[in-house]
């Protein structure tokens, strides 16, 4: 589900053509659909509405400051990783109390910055990081609130570097350690280990994989409740899939249907932390075709955005869907790639796309989630600007960068 | 070759002891020997002294200010593949004469912005850029050094993302299209063709690809000498391997004894494009150990760097030594892995690495090249500062990003 749709030929963001967008705007750019986010948002929340619960935004999807701003306003929380996510959801006015810190990195400064800013709970990946969170807390005279997150050794069908949830990943604690391990990290003065985290990877599209998760943590928060620790917030992180191409994901009531029955009975708030499910089919790239050139095998359509834009094609060989703005009669079998000086960068490979010559402009879509967010200024290339519509208008929500943006922070040491 | 070296248990940067910065910069930080760039830049430079040469830099390498700097002192060019990397290799103070523009997507933007700064000439990657540069040289009434640049189809042993000289790619203009190819695009009136430009692919660690493809480019020399076509420069690229793990790549001197007899005859000037080869293992990213971690099948050192600050591991599989920077005696096998909440976040696998302990530094080897450059804001985290030491000092040459750095140029829109 999202607003972008072709109407008289022409491609739509809601209710402004994106060719005129183009008109205005120097390409490459990203594009966001208001009404996509609001909607997606609004399903998830309305989908968990018998039970208390609180939607964490993930930040990694996507942080610009205007999108969370728009979920702070519907009552988002967030789901972040670093200090400086943390920074952004404040800046854009999420309340601390709605947010909740994961990650297996957390350093000495972030864990201060986190403490003191009195956010819900940190979400617990190792003994050691318990420990040192506890010791920050000492020092600073608090008790936090923690959940500790499990690692239940579930397989999902999703690219290798999506799957978090296995034995033999960074993430979380062995659920083999069950009881025992709460009952250590319980003793640890200056944490309040109420909470269970568990986050087994993302664009996963059955429901199946978190039942089975679900099974054995409902089973640990039963066993912790017998002996007296009591589990107050379930955080069942994120993940849900969207369409890329041919994927059939469970709808957001399809997944809480299936859930529901399990988490009911248990007296937790739940905590979702969806990001790619809110934000990924919201936003595309709109990129200019350069030029077209045979090659001695293929045929390219060279455009002006490239793996420092969006690198998800390159790094983990996700397929995006590329579109002319503007209807074209033919088809042509091409590679679409970009600018950078490596045959990694491409947008899309062997590719029948519509027909287009140098000049016209593509959406590669469902760009929203893991675009921007990953963006680098390789090649010494700008980053693009971040361009946000909202029925008949748009705005832009983050400026192009610059050539001086690029050099921030450099200065030329005189002796070298 | 590089000045990275242990004495009395100490990893040293040419005469400085990495624990001494570690302990007035905040990990994690790059860090350049001045003296490896250096005296790579002088192999190089001293191999092909009996012939007209011109060393343009690659930066997208690594185009730290500071670097650019020092090899323009000691009479570097620049080889650039956009309009971010014109803007240093100037601010650099790189003479215009001595900058060579390639890519396959170039802006008119870009060729514009060359144009005006009179660079030396243009690598030429497509008929169609061939005819849009030709169109903006004339509307700046000016006539145009170029080169087109050449695919050999010529393959090599090098990850399929890094090779760029076979058929399937999208670099270069077909070599059997040949004189042909030349005569066809000297007609258009404000392009002076006059080189010809053919690289291979990166980190290539044999000479015999390079002499293969040389051939065919002296042949089509020859030939087009024959129908009064002069081609005045030859650019062979960049491509030269380093040492990673295990490579026995070629030395400058022996790559040059090896193709010399090819150049000599011919009456030009030669043009390399080295990158890797000068900063690869002149740099390091140093980090800290953060947490130590036992997983349901593995064990983990968790860094407080990540893909966000060095993607090879991750984009190319890439192998970088990894090593602590004081002696410590034992083995553990470990993945060590950055604090990004993904599986793809890891910096090596399966690693037999010297014990080390929560709060150690680690430095990861040959980090100087596409190691900063390909940097991210992914997970919200500030790119990391870059140190050069010379001799027995070290200076800041890039501070690291502040949280503020992570929203410029972003505002929050008012009504969403």
């Amino acid at each position: 589900m999202h607003y972008f749709f072709f109407k008289n030929n022409h491609l739509y963001c809601e209710n402004v053509r994106i060719i005129d967008i183009v008109k205005k705007i120097k390409t490459p750019f990203y594009l966001y659909s208001h009404r996509t986010i609001y909607e997606h948002f609004n399903k998830i929340d309305e989908a968990f509405k018998d039970i208390p619960h609180i939607i964490c935004y993930s930040l990694k999807a996507n942080s610009n400051l205007s999108i969370l701003k728009m979920l702070q306003k519907m009552g988002s929380g967030a789901d972040i990783v670093s200090g400086g996510e943390l920074y952004k959801a404040l800046k854009a006015g999420i309340p601390a109390k709605k947010i909740v810190f994961a990650g297996v990195g957390k350093t000495d400064e972030e864990i201060e910055y986190a403490i003191k800013s009195d956010i819900l709970m940190f979400n617990i990946e190792s003994i050691s990081e318990a420990e040192k969170i506890n010791s920050i807390a000492r020092k600073f005279k608090r008790k936090v609130d923690a959940a500790l997150r499990i690692n239940p050794d579930v397989d999902v069908d999703t690219h290798h570097y999506d799957i978090t949830g296995k034995k033999e990943n960074k993430f979380g604690l062995n659920i083999e350690l069950g009881k025992k391990l709460f009952i250590r990290l319980n003793k640890l003065k200056n944490l309040n280990i109420c909470g269970i985290h568990v986050h087994i990877g993302s664009q996963i599209t059955k429901v199946t994989p978190y039942i089975m998760a679900l099974k054995k943590v409902v089973k640990l928060i039963d066993d912790l409740d017998k002996i007296g620790i009591k589990i107050k917030r379930l955080n069942i992180g994120g993940g849900l899939g969207i369409i890329y191409k041919d994927e059939t994901p469970s709808t957001a009531k399809e997944f809480a249907d299936n859930i529901l029955p399990l988490i009911k009975p248990l007296d937790v708030t739940l905590i979702l932390e969806p990001g790619r499910f809110i934000v990924g089919n919201a936003g595309i790239l709109v990129t200019k075709v350069l030029y077209i050139k045979k090659g001695g095998v293929k045929n390219f359509v060279i455009v002006d955005a490239g793996m420092s834009d969006l690198i998800r094609p390159s790094l983990y060989g996700a397929y995006h869907n590329i579109i002319p703005i503007i209807k074209t009669k033919g088809v042509i079998k091409v590679d679409v790639v970009g600018p950078i000086c490596e045959s990694g960068d491409f947008l899309g490979k062997d590719r029948e796309l519509p027909k287009v010559k140098e000049g016209d402009f593509l959406a590669v879509m469902g760009a929203g989630a893991y675009g921007f967010t990953m963006a680098s200024n390789y090649n010494a290339r700008r980053r693009p600007a971040e361009i946000i519509v909202k029925d008949d208008k748009f705005w832009i929500a983050r400026k192009r960068e610059t050539y001086k943006d690029l050099i921030k922070g450099e200065k030329i040491i005189k002796g070298l």
